[in-house]
């Protein structure tokens, strides 16, 4: 459940502003702010499964987007690219011809795929 | 001309698959083959102002989704960011710890905008 919501709010980050304004709100009710549909019902003057079907269809339409465009999962292996660079970058001290090898590698990689 | 023709690639390579199937084929003619309206229309058997439509339609679609998402600049910005740094390293010898903390800081900023 846990590891969904984060996939939630990721793929909301990125496509959020492609969905309507009502979907946008009521996803950061849910998966930001971790209120319940009831909740959620009750604040916004509608029924729990009116919620429930803005929600189903909002999250619908946000997968669909990342089936077609792919750039959450993108984003992560540049994301993982960056970090191990930069680990590379942490030591003191000056960097020897092995790890700007490594790094250049890895920055290739990513141009690349990006 | 070119500009826009290197913007339109651009776009169409982030948000193309969102474009119906029609849309994409005629942008790919006459964006990347360079295709004229005319030669589209008599190929595909129709007129060239149906093929003018299409094009202009398409291009608004896709500007649109920039204007909401960002990530075409989101990723310029990224990939100069990774060419700074991928030029940092591009010495021979060890990396002394100017030139490191210097990759590290684009390297933070890049994972601050991303």
């Amino acid at each position: 459940m846990l590891e969904k919501t984060e996939h939630m709010i990721m793929l909301k980050d990125f496509y959020g502003p492609l969905l309507t304004s009502k979907q946008q709100d009521l996803m950061s009710l849910y998966y930001e702010d971790d209120w319940s549909l009831s909740e959620i019902a009750e604040n916004r003057g509608t029924s729990r499964q009116a919620v429930y079907d803005v929600l189903k269809r909002a999250e619908t339409a946000l997968q669909e987007y990342e089936e077609r465009l792919g750039l959450v999962d993108k984003f992560a292996i540049t994301r993982r690219g960056l970090e191990e660079v930069y680990a590379l970058l942490k030591q003191q001290g000056c960097l020897g011809q092995n790890e700007i090898e490594k790094a250049r590698k890895i920055l290739r990689n990513i141009m690349e795929s990006v």
